[in-house]
Order: structure tokens, then C-alpha cells, then sequence
């Protein structure tokens, strides 16, 4: 098998009562947020509004086990039929279309219900503000699956960047890449393509908001900071395309660290080409999605070390956030389930009145800043290119 | 999220019940197991005999949620125990030490339970042999976990071998090289490192056995065929060592092909170095464990080619393992889990009394080939390094 | 040695006579020039002013075998002693610190001969596009060393956008990253540090002008066009350094394409971190000249191809530029030599009186060109991040 | 251009007068004999025998710029012409089809003079036997082109075994597999193709004479030792291929430690894959041709370093056999030319009556073993794959 494990076998201490809106027959991020749940076994699905359609949501309830009374028609349905079983949903996973989002999480969040939703957190800045009232309002938890921030060898860098082992910032690099709209899907009934090219159910941000978010949460959740403003050039290379589908970003921070950012969705050739690049006056940092177990180290003047997950180099940070040994990968799937996996934590202390401190998932904060930078982009860019401050209070 | 998914979201039409022996707290293996079991949501665990410390053993079914009268002391009592119930146990996992597999194993197998043994198999070929009477006795399914049979893009790798890709087979590259054993850990209290080079527990083969098998068991899932013969030099580096930890392994096939297959525990800078590089007389492949979502192939005169999983270049074997889009890796526990949830389709179609002819998993038959491996690899050596015949009937 | 070679072993049709101003001990680039003079064996060094030393100039002759009368204390010495010899210098390799380029390569031309000047071409925008006209009365040949672009893979990769390989231009990510000004050196009386980081030498540009203009030039030289406007972000993060060190760089295409260059001296880890990645309608391109052997091609929809010098995929544009096997590394000089070999044919042709159309060295007009990329990069972020219209008539 | 550069520029001393037997039009390898002889100007190719074609010869000496009354029709006739002359040659290069090095070298060390020799240094061991004798009567210098050890990166491995970085040496790993030979290519007219299939010409080893010896020498170099026994399975896949194509070996040291060495011409998509991988009881390193700046070097338990020429990481001894700074890739012509260029001192001390003690340049030595390898190699084979006693004395 392999050699000594330095993380630990996880085991459930007791299960996470979860309900689901969306993810029914079909829609591809619902199985991703059910597999991320099992994988360390700290929850279980207890009930949904798995699909707008009935019929659907009734076969899909079928198939994931579920009692035919919790699958419920409508989100409304949902809160009233859990409220008063003791046996109810305590956390609701919301992956709907991210137009969606608001209106269910907002529900379950004036219900009582903690709240683990999908990237974008709304499909407008004002939601999004909005829904941050809420989330402080109701004191339930909202997590927000910014799935790339689980990956280990990230948390060993976001560590490793708050530990000054890098020095002063200098130059954030921040880049995703894709090459699936480099012809219009859109147009050939492809759903997936459909509505992230449309701006009444994506917003105004195309590849910023599906990708280039990511990117800039991703240096933002390393690098502990975000820029005070921003420049964006956004194209649209796809044939007949209503949103953006390439994007030039510079970043300015206030200490006069720099940033560049690169989202595209027509670049022949990427496939989900998430790197970043992170350099201070002492040391770099470089990673990349597409090869997640590892980090790239250098001290300036020492050689460039390979830093890998759970081996020689890795940080506690890592170790914590792995299950099998150095040179076993782990994956998407394993980065998305510490996110749940945390979320779980976090459930749990929260019910015993307490706060996990060392939670580091996203919350609802981080998307209102996601959302921040993608009105920041379209504003830069509708100026024909202007230096555009970051709102950020 | 990302590109058009052109796999399938997993869904459970029907939950196996799943029995473990073994995988108690501080298990590694076990827990391993429960993941791949739960990836695609096909299995409950519903009973256990998880430590042959009674106390372990019941504050393992705690943590694992198990009924408290379905978490058994011995192996007997399990049996004895799920044969009465409706809801008893179909399917167990062997994940005991190795010398430990199979008597378990065999009582299972003869009351009449599918299993799914972590390999080796046994610890010896006499045992692997009687195994395989019994399981053909029983009628019963034997799938043993050679998990890295179960990446995509070896699946991959086995379809283009059987398609005729590349042409006819001449040069087989294997190689399984680690470091963790570089010192003589077994002296300093670590367990693995204990059992691993304790001929007691693991038999004669050390690196043969605990990777090589890995190595040449991938070869011949991937080229389709066995050796005829081998010659082996093994050494043990670590100090006062009982086995070996480093093999250096020459292969003949019938057909004029020829192997080598490199299996060490001691090659400083390598964690789980297993690579498979096949040469034919068109084409070449070549594939690198901690990189596997990636396949070269090249035909001859032609440039190389990137295929990736799930990607452009990926062939239906490598597209039906797979949950997440290109680019997006999965890793080492998705591909165990390709072999349970072969495993839960194989047992639904047993249980309708059909057969899952596309089934892929290693099954008591690659147990025993293992062991005539190690077998031959420790005979050739003892004789100075001769070749062997290997005694595949 | 290997397998069959595909290109040509050059041999030398008859010697260029060339001349040298600068280059003497002690001087890095100089002692570039000279191999890539001699690489394939088309020129000799007959004379030079090899520093402004006498001393030193006399001793840097002795040790490249000149003359002692043809060591020369000044460039107006030379182009008199030169001028009366039947086997005077032909053409003179201007490798000064870059503000001494213009007088010595104008006095040059004047005189008659061609030259090979080091980048870049001036110091400032006035000077390159007053020798430019210089060059335009001459009627010599005017060669500059932008090296990056004699890399085999690179002149493939130009003749594969020229043929529409990649279909309508989309996206050009171009970077140089180096590290070795993290730290203030011209304060530690490091010479190549000093000059670099003097405006009174360097002219107005730091890192846009010593690695950004290599940068750019490449994209250039591959995609066949000029971007007309640019936005540029600079940045000097070296304590009391007087130039920038860190640039970021938005480029924008008369047909809506779109660019980002990135340069950095300060990015930890970094070498010389050179890649070009050019994205079409059709197909992608990236080559990193630390890896110059390989290019790598994707067709939308196929498998990333490796494509190596003077292996499988090689067009006839890289096998021309080529000595040795593939699989066998040429490096840095050798592309460097490419245009020395370049210019040796076109000086040939001259010598006749006739035209080397398949030329395809940089040229005075690539050094005007990037003067404007350093002044509209300049301007541009004197006005706080301005979109600039880049002034190319 | 870049980064402070901490080798140094190379200046000839004073020119050694070279001359060349073989290498005329159309004969690759003369011409990268003459390319290193040129790269650091060390040389000055005075006189030749450059084809057994008297008509090619004389082309061939036009082309090259020779004297004509120094273009000689036989190595006598150049031996004696050149004997009577002040300017004569010093030094000649052997660069014949390999059945003909012997004769050519000893005719030329028993006419008192220095040879640079291509390898394998003879036909037969018999032969390279005679011609260590010879060159030990005659006092002169002998260089075998062995020349990936003159890789910058591979004189610090060796540097770095020597000093004790790797510990006790346990594992040696060496492959060098090429594809070009995957067809019979001999049978179409392809010249390079018909001598290294043909025994009259290449003597009784194929792959691993003309590629086995170059990882085998490359071992031996960087390790400082050779093994005692050896035992090859050697195979011919290419059809009426009369020798090996293909060779599988493993490797025994007197002090316990083991190897494997691979060569394979048949191995499609490997262009000049030679590799090697060398583990000790303390450390770890590995190295690839196709990327020869880097070298990769594990301390147990600590993270891979990445060590690069003349970069951080880099050793006195790769920095004296570098010229320009990492980052920019020096390749094979350059570690060609870095054994010219030792030859070049070692000649420069004769002259003086000293021996140049700093040179690593293989020797006749290095050209005895190869072909003791390629002895032991048949042998082993022809007795069905037997361990084989190396004779060295």
C-alpha cells in the first residue's frame, strides 16, 4: 500500500442531517456536492427539491434513496415539511442555477437552516449583499464552495504566506484557462454553455464570473488580501456570444503589490488550467490545479523545491486536509469534500453553541467579494478599460 | 463549474450491504476501503468485526455509526450472525493484515458472501491457490482490490493494447519505486514498516510482494497477457532487513515480448512512483501513477499525443470510469472506487442471477498470478539469479 | 549516436569577415556574439575596438588571435584602417552597453558596412527611428539580435499561424520572468545590475526594456502583427532601484484580439521564464524557451501534440534551423547562431547584389518597434494606467 | 539579456592545430566534431582526410576552407605530410565509420600524435585492447567522445557522489531508448541504419553498442565505479534485423548495490531518452538528456530540490563547464564541445611537458570498458541470459 500515513483516517462522530435544492437527474454539480459529502461520511441525505420539474425531482428522489415524503416540489415545501421533524434537515445544500440561489438560500437561511451553496453565491452584487444581511441575521452558517480553496498544498501556501515565509508580497499571477466555448456550444443545445453565456440567469460576468473567480478567490484566499482596484479588458471571441469569454485583469493592492489575471474560455488547448503564482521579496510560490499535489517552493538563491502533499515539505496545514499518502494523488473531489468536511465541523460545534476557529471555508463574505470583482471588471471594462476601485468596505 | 461532461453522474439504483473484517481505528486500509464504498454511494456498511480488540473493535462501530449488535467479535460470530437476518450483509471486505486474509476469506466465501479482499491475496501461493477452489466452489464473486487497475486512463491503456493500437507487443516497462524504507523504520516502532518486512506476515516477497505485484499486475491488466518466465535479483538495502527491498526483474513472454520490471522501497525522491511504458511494433504508451489522469501514446513517425481523462483523445473505457470533466483530476481513491462500484453491479447482477460481463476488477485469479510472481522472483533469486519459469497452468 | 537526421550539416560557403565593437574581457555578450559567429562557421574576426580601455582592448585582441594592427582604440580608427584593406571587414557586431549602440552601428553604416547589433537597438525611440533611416540610405544590411527568435520551434511555430494552423487570432499570453533582481544588486556593484537598473544608460525602460522587449518581439515575430494600443502597469519593487522591475502589460489587436505581457526581475523562481502561448479560432501554441526543443500544438477538439526539433510534427521551417537529431537539446547559442547564420547569407546575397528573401533576422524596423512598446509602456503608466495608442506608422 | 553570470566567458589561449580523419559531405558526426572544436576556439582544423571518396574528400576540404595540398587521400599520406611541417597538426579527430577507428588511431598515436576519437572506440575488444597499449607506449593523449559526460549537470553529479552527498551507492538506473528504429530502416536504403545493423561493421553489439555503452559510460562516470558482473537479455524485434535492437541488463557492484540499464531503439515516442537515476543511503538524484540544465536531487525526507546549471544548486563543477546563465538551456552540442575543450588544456600541458590533472574527458580506458561491456553483454546472451563476470582487471 504504501508508506506511513501522517494524517489521520477520518471518521464520522456523528452525521449532518442535509436536505439538497437542485441537483436532480442530469445536472452535473449536484453529484459533485453528494460525492463530496459522502467522502468523509459526516453527512447524510435527508431530504430535497431536486428539480424544478416534478416528475424529475420525483425519479431523482428514487434514485438517491430518498423517503418519498422528503422530496419535496418546492423550496417553501421543503422548510415547512423539515421544521418540524426532529429527525429534520439541519444544513440545505442550494445547486441550482446560479440565478437561483438567492431566493432558496434566503429561505432556508429565515427558516434556520444553515446554508452550503454553490459558487456564485447570487447572480447580482446587490443579492449577494443582501443575502449577507441574512446570513448575519439569522446567525445559521453559510459556506460557500470556493471548492478550489481545499486543495491541500493551497492551504499549505495560504499558511505559508501568513507565516512571512515569503516576504512582502509582490506579484500575485493568477490564471484559468479553458478551451470548451472556443466555438458557440451555446448555439448547438449544449445546456452547460447555454446558460453561463446568458445574462439573465449568469449576471453580467461571463468566463469572469465562472472562472475568473475562482481565480481571484483562489490569490485572495492565499494571499490574505484583496486589491483595492482593478482594469479589465474583457472579449467575446465565441460567434454571437452575449457575455465575455476572455478577460485581462490587472490587480492593484495598497501595499503597491501587483496582480494579473488571465480568465479564458477559448484557449485551444486548456483544459481547467488553474495556476497561481505567488511572489515576495523573500521566496515564490507556484501551483497548479491540473497537478494539485504539489507546490512549488523557492527561496530566492536556493534551488526550487518540490513541496508535495502529505511528503517531505508538506505543513500541518496539508496534512490535515489529506487522507492517503504522498504520492497516492488526491484530487477535485477530495478538495471539494474539505470544504463539506469543514462545513460538518462547523455544523457541529454550532451545536453545542460554539465556533470552529479553524474552519477556512468560504463564506457568504467571500462571494459578496467575488461579486464585488466581477461588477468591478464589467464597470472597468464598460469604461473602455478604466482603473476601477474594488468596493470593498 | 467547467466544460460539457460527457460521463455520467453515478447514481445508486439499489444499495449493496456491505460486511468489513478489519479497518478498526488506525487502520489505514480500511478506511480506504469505506471511502471507495461510499464514493458512489452503491454500499452501507451494516456490520463488522473491525478489530480483533474487542474494545477497538466496538469503539470502531461507534465511529463508524454500526449497529452495536452487528459489530462482532470474530469472524464466525459475523457469519453466523448476518446469514439470519433480511438485511444481512451480501458483500464483506477483507482488509485484515495480510496473513490474516484468508481464512477470512474462506469463511465468508463458504457461507456464502461475495468478498472483496485487499490485496496480496494470501500469504502464500498455496493458500492463493486453495482460495481459488473455494471461490469456484462457492460460486460466489472474489474481487480482489489491485486498485490501480482501476484508473481511467489504464483502462484506457488496456482497450487501445486490445484494439491493436500498437501493434504487436514488444517492450513492457514496469516500475513501482518508493523511499520510505530507505531507513530501517521497522526498528523504530513504525507498524507498516513492522508487518511489511516481517516474513511471518508478509511471506517471502518484500517490495516484490508489497509493490511489485502492483507493478506486474498492472503490465498484465493493461498488456493482456502473462510472462512465461522471469529472472530476479533481489537485494535489502535497509539494515538488518528480513526482506527484500529492492528487485530488479527481467520478464520473457511467449511471444518474444520482453520486461523489466523495477520494484524498490529505497530509491531516495520517489513516493509512489509506478509507471507502465508499452512498446509495440506501432505505437508506444506511457503512464505515471502520480500523474494519471494523463496517457501518452504515440504512433510511430507521429508526434506524441496527450490523451487525458475525459478529455479530447479519451476512449469510452476511460470516459465510463470517470465522475468529473477534464482537467479537473481525480486521484487514487476514485480509482479504488471503480472497483468497488464494479463490485456493486457485479453483485446486482448476481442477485438476479446474471453475470456483468464488462466487469473489469481483479478477481482470485490475478490473487494467484500474484503469488506465482513472487513465487518465481524468490526462486530465481535463491538460485543466484536464474531464469524461472512462471507456473501459470 | 542516433537515428536519421533529417536536416543539413552547414558547411561554410566562404567566410564573412567580421569586425567587432565591444566584446572585450570580461564582457558577457560579446563572448554570446563570438560563438554564434563561429557556430557554423561562417565568419572570422579580423578586428575590433574591443573596449574603450586601450589596455584592455589590446589584451582582449590577443586572446582572440587578432591582429595587432587591426585592434583598434575607436570605432572612427577602425572604419578609416578597415576602409583600405582588400579583406577589411564586412560587416561589425556593435555588442556596447546599449546608449553606445546608435553612434557606433550609425558610423558603421556610413562607412559602408553592414551590421549586427546587439538589443536593444537604442536607447531611445528618437535614436532607432533616426538610424532606421540611416540604415534605409545605406542600403546595408541591419541585423538585430533578438535571438529568442532563431529558436527552431519558434520559426515553426510562425510559419504554423502564417499558414492558418490556428485560424483567426484570439488570445497572446507572452511572459518573462527572471529573479535575479529581487534584491538591489546595483548597490552591491554588480555591473550587469547597474547599467540595467541607470536610466542614463538603460534609457527610460527597466525590465519592458531588457527582458519585456524580448517579450514582445517574439509575439511579434510569431503572430506576424503588432498589437495598436497597450496599457501598462509598472512597478520597481527593488529598494532605491530607479527603473521598473516588475511590469504588467495589456495588448490590444487591430482585429480584436486581445494580449497580456508580463516581464518581471523580481519573480522568486524564475530564470529565464520566457513563454509564448498564442490561441486562434483553430488551435493553441505554447513553447517555453527553457524547454526550446519542444512546441506544443492543440488542435480544438484533439490531443495536445508534442512537437520536437527535427522530430515527428517538425515543419521544414524548424528542420532548416537545426544541427542535430531530435531528442538531442539545442539550446540558447544555437538559436542565437541561427541569426548570425542568417545574417551571413543575406550578406552573400549582398555581396552579389541580390536579396535573401527566406531572411528571417529581426531588423532595425523591430528595433524602432520596440522602442515604441518601451515609450508607449512608459507613457502609459506615467498617466496612471492609460490605454496608448502605440505609435506604429 | 539576463542575470548576473557566475561562469566565465572562454578566450583561446592559443589555437591547437587539429586534424580530421572522416567527417566529409554528408557525414553528420565530423561535422559536431567540428562544431565543439569551434565552440570555445580552442582549435584550428588544419588538415584532413576527410572522405575514402578522393572526389568527396577534395569537396569536402573546399567546403571546409583546407589548404589543398592538406587534403589528404589516406591517413598515411597525411601522417607523413603533416609530420615535416611547423604548422602541422597536433591533434587528429577520428571520426570514421567505427570498424575503421582502430587503424586510423593507431596509425596516427604511433606518428606521435594526439587523437579525439568517436566511440565505440573499435570493433572488438580485442582491438580497443591493442590500442590502449599503443597509446600507453606513445605517450600522447587520447579523448574518447563519450560525450554526455560532458554535461554540465553531470559533472556535478559526479562531483556530488564523489563528496558523499548520495552516501553508501545502492540503486543505479540508466536508460537510453530512441524509436528510430522501429522498421527496418536498414533495408531502405538509409545509410546510418545499414552500418549500425550490420556486424561486419558495428562488431556483435547493436542497441547496446551503439546506445547501451553511452548509459553505461555515463554510470560508470558519475558513480566512479563499474560493476563486476552483468547479465543481458538481448532481443531483435525489427524484422531480418541481424543485431540487437533491443537489451534488457542488469548490473552487480562489488559492494552490494544493484542496476538495471535498458537500451532500445524499438521504443516508439522516445527520441534520445537517456536517463539516469542513481539512489544511495542518503540521497537520491536523476537526469535526463531531452533536459540536461536540470538535475533533481532528493535528501531523504526532505523535498525534492531542483538543481539547475549555474543556477541556485549549482556546483563548481557545473559552472566551469558552463558559458551562459541559467535559464538559458546549453545542449548537446555544448557538453560536446566541453570535451574539445578539456582536450584542448590537456594538449596545452603536453606541450609543456604537464598533465592536465582537472580533466575528465573519457579515455581509451573508458573505450576498453564500453567494449568489455558489450562483450559481457553478448556472452550473457548467447548463454540464455546468464550472469557474466565483467573482465576488468
Amino acid at each position: 500500500m504504501g508508506p506511513p500515513f501522517r494524517g489521520k483516517t477520518k471518521m464520522a462522530p456523528g452525521r449532518i442531517r442535509l436536505g439538497m435544492i437542485g441537483g436532480g437527474q442530469g445536472a452535473f454539480i449536484g453529484g459533485v456536492h453528494r460525492i463530496a459529502a459522502r467522502m468523509d461520511d459526516r453527512f447524510t441525505l435527508v431530504a430535497g427539491v431536486l428539480s424544478s420539474d416534478p416528475d424529475r425531482g420525483r425519479r431523482s428522489a428514487t434514485d438517491l434513496g430518498l423517503a418519498p415524503d422528503r422530496a419535496y416540489g418546492s423550496v417553501d415545501e421543503m422548510v415547512a415539511g423539515e421544521r418540524g421533524r426532529p429527525d429534520g434537515a439541519e444544513v440545505v445544500a442550494v445547486v441550482t442555477p446560479n440565478h437561483l440561489h438567492f431566493e432558496a438560500a434566503k429561505a432556508c437561511l429565515e427558516a434556520g437552516l444553515h446554508v452550503i451553496c454553490d459558487k456564485p453565491v447570487t447572480a447580482t452584487l446587490e443579492d449577494a449583499e443582501t443575502l449577507a444581511r441574512v446570513v448575519a441575521t439569522s446567525g445559521k452558517l453559510f459556506i460557500l464552495t470556493h471548492n478550489y480553496t481545499g486543495y491541500p498544498m493551497i492551504r499549505q501556501a495560504r499558511a505559508m504566506v501568513a507565516a512571512g515565509e515569503l516576504g512582502d508580497l509582490r506579484v500575485v499571477q493568477a490564471e484559468y484557462a479553458q478551451d470548451w466555448l472556443t466555438t458557440p456550444l451555446e448555439q448547438q443545445g449544449i445546456k452547460g454553455a447555454e446558460w453561463r453565456t446568458d445574462p439573465q440567469r449568469s449576471g453580467a460576468g461571463g468566463s469572469i464570473g465562472d472562472i475568473g473567480t475562482h481565480a481571484y478567490n483562489l490569490a485572495a484566499f492565499v494571499t490574505g488580501r484583496e486589491p483595492t482596484s482593478l482594469l479589465a479588458d474583457l472579449a467575446t471571441f465565441g460567434q454571437g456570444r452575449r457575455l465575455d469569454d476572455n478577460a485581462s485583469i490587472l490587480l492593484r493592492y495598497a501595499d503597491g503589490a501587483k496582480g494579473m489575471v488571465w480568465a479564458s474560455q477559448v484557449a485551444v488547448g486548456n483544459e481547467n488550467h488553474l495556476t497561481l503564482r505567488i511572489y515576495g521579496s523573500k521566496s515564490g510560490l507556484e501551483w497548479n490545479q491540473e497537478d494539485p499535489n504539489r507546490l512549488w517552493f523557492t527561496r530566492h538563491g536556493e534551488p526550487k523545491q518540490l513541496m508535495t502533499r502529505n511528503g517531505a515539505g508538506a505543513w500541518p496545514e496539508a496534512v490535515r486536509s489529506s487522507r492517503i499518502p504522498a504520492g497516492h494523488p488526491e484530487g477535485y473531489l477530495e478538495g471539494f469534500a474539505n470544504i463539506y468536511t469543514e462545513a460538518a465541523k462547523a455544523i457541529e460545534a454550532a451545536r453545542q453553541g460554539a465556533v470552529d476557529a479553524t474552519a477556512l471555508y468560504p463564506t457568504v463574505g467571500d462571494g459578496v467579494r467575488g461579486m464585488r470583482f466581477i461588477e468591478a471588471c464589467v464597470t472597468s471594462n464598460a469604461a473602455g478599460g478604466q482603473w476601477t476601485v474594488i468596493s470593498n468596505p
